[in-house]
């Protein structure tokens, strides 16, 4: 199944479907006649489960491959990693016809993605997304980034890739915790855009019941994705909603450095948060918070976080300094209707915690 | 005066103004109420010359100006030193609304481009060019980038900027050797494309004749340049003639260890050179060779480097290994007339050098 993300020259299609990965070259239109290279980031865990994929893969591309495997996890996507990187291309002799492919979760997707965007003003960048959170939020929609000492994500670039081909089947080696972790990005798709995700959803008991459905569940994200990032790609307007449940999803990673909350546990929890914010304030179907919260808690995720609202308050505010006076928040009324608000930060902690 | 530099929503405004660096905030619209937020990204050189416009900078932002100086040269744009500079921008609390403004030569322009770049994927950028190569080249176009090791500019973006301040008596600083550096590009543009920049300076015989015609001369440039980037923005194909003369020069510039000669300085050895080859082939009216001779030697440009053929070869086939078999010269038939040559790599030697 493919989808257009129409984006003028950026544009690009998305593929969606079981066993691609065994046809990324086919894809890419691999030409045996040409010397065009191929650059593969991934990470060990990726690696370790795939190793049959990459022997495969370097083999067909008869020496116009080449792997950059790094550590899992979010240290690999510090900027203190990309001088390595960038001079592994440059020993490769990568040159601007060449291809970044991304061949992992959104750490390596973000991490590559800047390479990619960067390396020679800028060369061919392919997403091959493997956990469920990359292939229905960080593959789709050209935010490539690196972290400094001070924070996530705050060096980047917009830089659409030029194909996404996305393999449900990767999701069969995801751990329970990392299935779930992406589902809460769905869910987060369920409640600003499509009741449908949420009918769904309400009838799985289990993982292998969402596995069932699958695929339809990853399409619907996507295009749901898509049709915001076309309309706003670079995130001065209309994309803000896919923050749904993110400004306390933030501090509550932050708070537990990263590790102790998958990000979509994070989202999880920001998502009910500002769900009863916005019922108290007027905004919100006040059934819906009872709603999200067993959906949720059916697939093991928190909807409380261990942090006092005084914590989250203090770390909100830290952050804040990067939106000037104003903080955007994002609410949802009744199902797919969500809203943008601008909440001053005099009244943020009223509006939120009090 | 003002260009504008067609675009779509990356479109800008060049001005050409004598004095203009004394209204840069007036032409920002700067805002009295706003809490919006200046980085001025400069070196020790500019600084030293300009302390008054800084003091004046400072004082008018009303504390909402920040000075990022480096040390003056090429050095300070090596990818060392984005770490640093990023986390100045945090530490200054710099968000998506505020704005990097390089106050310096194409070394501050490429660097503070950069980050201006990638920093929160992109904030606003604002070209103040104080050198003649920069107000003809560099800071036109939206190429900025950093250094590795391995290589100048090997890693950057396309960012075009919000607006671009020239102010030609920036140049009355500049030292003879570094006038004459940008000089060259503006003879360059000449032989690609208007002999109008020909006929002046032949009839120019010193620094202060050129003075008295500078501002015509930096229009004429400036939209040459601007007309070559609105036709190919990200060099797919019209934009290389840019490079006539070029690609010797990157060689030069290597042998001399980007010290021994100015980029100018190459640039006008490479005309020459490339002029000649031209004319061996055929392509080149021979009568071009002897005027570019005696226009870029009467300012004291030269025409001929101390490297030996085969050293430049050597070089150059060592650069080459990014662009694939082909390597992409740019000729000149008569005035105005650029032409891309492609010239195969078994070839190169014979149509260059022999």
């Amino acid at each position: 199944m493919k989808l257009e993300v129409l984006l003028g020259e950026n544009s690009y299609d998305i593929h969606i479907e079981s066993g691609i990965r065994n046809r990324i070259f086919q894809m890419l239109e691999f030409d045996e006649k040409s010397d065009d290279k191929y650059v593969i980031f991934s990470d060990k865990n990726v690696y370790y489960h795939y190793k049959g994929l990459f022997d495969q893969i370097v083999k067909e591309a008869n020496g116009r491959v080449f792997l950059y495997v790094s550590e899992a996890g979010e240290k690999s996507k510090h900027i203190s990693a990309i001088n390595k990187a960038y001079e592994f291309l440059v020993e490769k002799g990568i040159n601007r016809k060449d291809t970044v492919i991304a061949l992992g979760g959104g750490v390596v997707g973000d991490f590559a993605g800047f390479i990619a965007s960067t390396y020679m003003r800028g060369i061919k960048f392919v997403q091959v997304p493997t956990t469920l959170l990359s292939q229905v939020d960080s593959s789709v929609g050209g935010k490539v980034a690196v972290n400094l000492d001070v924070g996530k994500n705050l060096v980047g670039s917009f830089y659409q890739p030029d194909i996404v081909l996305i393999d449900p089947e990767f999701l069969i080696t995801l751990k329970d915790r990392y299935f779930m972790d992406g589902l809460a990005e769905v869910i987060k798709y369920g409640f600003i855009k499509e009741e449908k995700i949420i009918d769904i959803l309400e009838k799985c008991e289990d993982r292998k019941d969402i596995m069932d459905n699958i695929q339809e569940l990853i399409r619907i994200s996507c295009e749901i994705k898509k049709d915001i990032v076309i309309e706003d790609e670079k995130e001065s307007g209309i994309r803000a909603i896919l923050n749904f449940g993110h400004t306390i999803a933030h501090s509550i990673e932050k708070l537990g450095n990263y590790s102790k909350y998958t990000h979509g546990e994070a989202v999880a929890i920001g998502m009910v948060k500002i769900l009863e914010a916005g019922a108290k304030s007027g905004v919100t179907d006040v059934a819906l918070i009872s709603r999200a919260r067993k959906l949720l808690e059916s697939f093991a995720l928190p909807v409380e976080s261990e942090y006092t609202n005084e914590e989250l308050y203090k770390n909100l505010l830290n952050d804040k300094k990067f939106e000037g006076q104003n903080i955007k928040l994002i609410l949802v009324g009744k199902i797919g209707e969500a809203i943008i608000k601008k909440v001053n930060e005099k009244d943020l902690w009223e509006y939120l915690f009090d």
